[in-house]
């Protein structure tokens, strides 16, 4: 398990690459020191937000209701990861909660997964910087889940203290299984980061309760998750252990999910609930959605039949993982096939130009093909991670650029939009429009659609999820099969792989995503090693050059995307690759009908936008032409310094409106030149309008 | 009462001018002959709506609540206007109803309104062409309300049958001024129609025991309509009645509405409501209508005071209607005023192209300024009508050509797209923009937005409103004040006014709205009479026209979009007014960035759209120029025979798309022809896309 398969590839672990400077250096940093440390004060309150400010107002009636609970009781109560008190876990049992409007009562069901995203962030953290208070609030929270695992191995917060006796009774919508999934991921996190084994332990424990209750075999569950997330965990298990019966237990849920009669009525028989009236709150009607019960979490056909995505994004792209997964551990080319519908669907007819999916707000879902509306984008974080984390997985079973081009499209794009540029605040919903005045006027079901990132969420699933995912994103960025290290992404970062028996130190030194050249050292432990090298040409560049010891190479062979170096590296060999990173205009497909007569601006793997702060009010009248210049131009004043493009363009003039709404057109235009900046800094200065998609004409 | 006012124009009534030919006719005779007969018969039957078909299957399980409880019991009982079966007063007091999920039991609060708008366009085509049965039919439907009514005037089906006991409780929510003021305005029409006063007796008990119970004086409730109408209605009765009491009472529901503290408040505490949360079933969570509940009513402040249009857009024209009137009738200046600060606010922020209004479906309420969503329009068709009955009163306290534009904007397009080209089938919610996906894709708060028209409702407000209106279209197209005739609105018709004592002949010629000529003949009853004839010159017409008995008029005084005729006319004397008609394309204020780029087709008063019926789809990348060649022709086989706008226009060449999402912008443009239709015509053939604002470059 721990060598490298020579017939398949496979993702470089992270471990084995720390970022050594340039733009995720920043952003890691930045992630232990701001992000991670906002995120754990997140788990000690709750309270109202303001939408319009991205405050949140402690609230007293929002206060943990266990922790109100037992304060009444003058008896301690404990929240693993929360406030901290004592541990007495006989006391409440059975009681109804009551719910405070717009506050979800803590613990939630999802507590389990927002404490473990945060732990298995910060286990990267820990491999990449000591930090021994954070390493002792973790071991902290390890000891509370210790104490709350069950005899069995079971080990669940809801439903130890919201809902006791009622484990595996409600699979279909309690996030179970999902928790599980997520507690797994940052055990082994932090076992890979620390070598301490109690959490990993812990868990495997569980995991193995959960083989013995779910499963093919009579007397077992036939149950698979209904929030997928645990197939994949259970892959990361495997190869940490080697246990093979993760990996089974894997593949049962993938090839259980939608078969016949479904898990989730049989469930919902057993126990007196109607499938079509889910028992969740705070959701709206949820039968409502097309589709629920099946749909909505990818249950409603057999995942080698699903052809269209659809139901919850997030979900999707997690059920999608796990495919990857197992499809690459047992060689199933079904589950690949099956992958690859769901890939082109939605990167062919459902996502955004910034990588974002599920367009739809009412289920976090994807919407119809080509069904993009910018203003209402929904477009969670969490789903564009998940696309990145499943098109990495992709680059195991095929080295195609197509994959690696849409992981770096949601990477730079719809992934770091989800944090603001101060590590604080948040994005769920990362919209491609923003007209401020929408929010001030909004009703309800616009939950978590928001003109600025909030300081806080009754449920935090995204912004741990997007620590864990930024302190370990070296893990996406290589693949290696045998003698040949795949590149897919390019950043400042050292490590080392093993080629042939031998420790090879790779080396890449680069300016990008701001700049397009990379400087690329191999230095082989022995004299000399024999390793290819094949580098992706991302599709935006409209041209490269390789040199080798400063020799420009041509005529190398060049395959899906990248360019292939095969040689003999001896100790110092440098390659230096340049990509054309010159400004482009995008144009969408004509059936995205909210882009006709639009294009975006693209620079390197950035996507740009127009914000109100550079450019004035109604961006939306502003008129680029398919030959607008564009000129490079790195501002060091903005949010730290950043790459902004000046782009020569026009607007409406104003002066005879008067006020009128319609009148004959006729307009005349006015030259002007726009200021664009990266797409994912949007939103970091004063509230105000934004468009990624502009007028053309 | 019965003469016209010396220095107010007045409208001038509907029963003075009959439509005589062209446009009109042909949609007043299937008004009767089909419309209304079809509009009965929603009376009789409820069902479920298939929104992709336009069809409603009837279903047992909603059935009439009343009708089946009284099948239960073997009692008669009877609903006004529904299936008459007898007449049993007390049978059904306190129970309470279950509601059939997505069906409006019978009677519900709105009923006798329903029945009401009915019996009064009913009564204008009875006045238009004698129909013994239709007559026969409203008579037993008077017994029935005078059977309903109570010892002291109340009449309410609702609040007798399913609240009994409950009157004036719920005066905030329930529509029973409402019903009041249709039930009135009906009373009015038919005597005015037929001569026969017992409807009208009927009423004014009712309004006279509305008048004891609601008042200023202490003792009495000191309310206002829940939905504006009766104020209006009131004016009616006033005009018909000589009643001073009437026009007080509008006064004051004008005056009272939005003082502190808020009757609603009052009304609340003393029937233990909470007022944010209102008790209505079925409409979603109404406390988070912003500023609910005061501004969804129109009550948040005095009416004077109102200087945004917000909330319910319906109500508000209702309430603007009654402003205008009480205006009108009281010379109150203030009042005029705050009318013009209303009107000002939404023509020329909140308004679309088509004269729709109350962008936003949730709340079916005015979003805020410039929030013109195309494919998301509400626009009600009530309040495209009810904009349409405000614009004609202010026409009454200042003759503007900005007033009949309005009019006319909304009559043409937003207005008469509520009914399908057969008669049969109506829109409630009149979108600009039309992909079907949408719909098959929608979630429950998409209540009544359909892409075709519907059989029925369980509340059919807008087609027995669209009946009425069209019935009685000839009282919205004159004014005159004193010896100066103001012509509005152009159509085929003939009749007579008064002018100095005597009886003045006019007849109008004319293909308008598809041609600009318009023949005018003045015969006196005596040798000649000095009057002043005021021609509207629409502001879309770029040029015009006029002739008296074949000679050119020049140097005509002009004043606010009006030529002024003043001479002394005898039997056959001859205008002829020409309006240069040739198709415009429009542009709208850069504030509105969903049609930033964009631009609408208008010929005459008609807006035009695009359907993929004559244009395929991916209508919105089709491309015009702002000097695109814009050709009329009538098309003989289309939907009976219609103008039609041919267009030379681009779209995106196709070929090299395959598949893609994105990609560089660059796209080759192929030249086309597009065929454009009226916009009220759209959704008469095929289910498809449909686009009335189209990219320009």
């Amino acid at each position: 398990m721990k060598d490298v398969a020579e017939k398949r590839a496979e993702l470089v672990c992270w471990k084995n690459f720390k970022i050594s400077g340039g733009f995720w250096e920043e952003r890691q940093r930045q992630n232990r020191e701001v992000t991670l440390p906002t995120i754990y004060e997140f788990f000690k309150d709750t309270g109202r937000m303001d939408c319009m400010k991205g405050l949140y107002t402690p609230d007293p009636t929002g206060k943990d209701v266990l922790l109100d609970r037992a304060n009444g009781k003058e008896e301690g109560i404990f929240l693993p990861g929360g406030e901290i008190i004592s541990f007495q876990l006989s006391q409440l049992n059975g009681e109804e909660l009551e719910i405070t409007p717009g506050l979800v009562p803590r613990p939630h069901p999802y507590w389990d997964s927002d404490v473990a995203k945060w732990i298995e962030g910060a286990s990267y953290g820990l491999f990449h910087e000591a930090n021994p208070e954070v390493e002792a609030v973790i071991d902290r929270i390890i000891e509370d889940y210790e104490k709350l695992q069950q005899e069995d191995g079971y080990v669940n917060t809801y439903f130890t203290f919201v809902e006791p006796g009622k484990r595996f009774t409600n699979i279909h919508e309690k996030h179970e299984l999902y928790c599980a999934g997520h507690m797994t991921e940052a055990a082994v996190a932090y076992y890979e980061a620390t070598g301490k084994d109690r959490y990993l332990k812990l868990m495997c424990r569980y995991i193995d309760y959960i083989d013995r209750v779910i499963g093919p075999e009579e007397g077992k569950l036939h149950a698979y998750p209904g929030h997928q997330e645990l197939e994949l965990a259970l892959i990361k298990l495997y190869k940490v252990t080697g246990e093979k019966r993760y990996l089974r237990l894997a593949e049962y849920f993938i090839n259980e999910r939608g078969k016949q009669p479904y898990y989730f009525d049989i469930e919902c028989a057993r126990e007196g609930r109607n499938p079509n009236r889910p028992s969740g709150k705070g959701f709206g009607r949820r039968d409502e959605i097309p589709k629920w019960p099946y749909a909505h979490f990818q249950a409603h056909l057999p995942v080698r039949q699903q052809k269209e995505a659809v139901g919850h994004a997030v979900r999707l792209m997690y059920q999608c993982c796990g495919m990857a997964d197992v499809a690459a551990y047992t060689e199933d080319e079904s589950l690949k096939k099956a992958c690859d519908d769901l890939w082109n669907n939605i990167t062919l007819e459902k996502m955004y130009v910034t990588g974002g999916i599920g367009a739809e707000s009412y289920g976090e879902r994807f919407s119809f093909s080509y069904q993009l509306p910018n203003e209402q984008a929904y477009n969670e974080t969490c789903a564009a991670i998940g696309l990145a984390m499943w098109a990495a997985r992709m680059l195991q079973l095929e080295n195609h650029r197509k994959y690696a081009d849409i992981l770096e499209r949601a990477l730079y794009n719809g992934v770091i939009s989800g944090v603001s540029r101060d590590g604080k605040k948040f994005f769920y919903a990362n919209h491609l429009e923003c007209m401020p005045a929408v929010y001030e006027d909004r009703v309800e079901r616009q939950t978590r659609m928001f003109p600025v990132r909030q300081g806080d969420f009754p449920v935090s699933c995204c912004p741990p999820n997007l620590a864990r995912f930024t302190e370990s994103i070296t893990g996406y960025a290589m693949t290696q099969k045998g003698t040949t290290l795949y590149l897919h992404l390019y950043m400042d970062m050292e490590g080392t792989i093993q080629v042939a028996g031998q420790e090879v130190g790779v080396v890449l030194h680069t300016a990008y995503p701001y700049d397009g050249k990379i400087l690329l050292q191999i230095t082989p432990q022995e004299e000399e090693v024999s390793l290819t090298l094949a580098l992706r040409i991302p599709q935006w560049s409209h041209g490269y050059e390789v040199k080798c010891n400063g020799q420009i190479l041509s005529c190398q062979m060049e395959q899906d995307g990248y360019v292939y170096l095969d040689r003999s590296w001896t100790s110092g060999d440098q390659i230096e690759l340049e990509l054309d990173m010159r400004p482009l205009l995008l144009e969408a497909n004509p059936k995205v009908r909210m882009d006709c007569g639009k294009v975006a601006v693209q620079c390197g793997p950035f996507i740009y936008c127009l914000e109100e702060e550079d450019n004035g009010t109604e961006l939306f009248d502003i008129c680029l032409d398919a030959d607008s210049k564009m000129e490079m131009s790195f501002d060091p004043q903005l949010l730290g310094g950043i790459p902004c493009i000046l782009i020569q363009a026009k607007r409406r003039a104003k002066e005879k409106w008067q006020g009128a709404l319609y009148r004959e057109a006729g307009s005349s235009y006015e030259s002007c030149t726009v200021k664009a900046i990266p797409y994912y800094l949007w939103s970091n200065r004063r509230i105000g309008e934004m468009a990624v998609w502009l007028c053309c004409r």
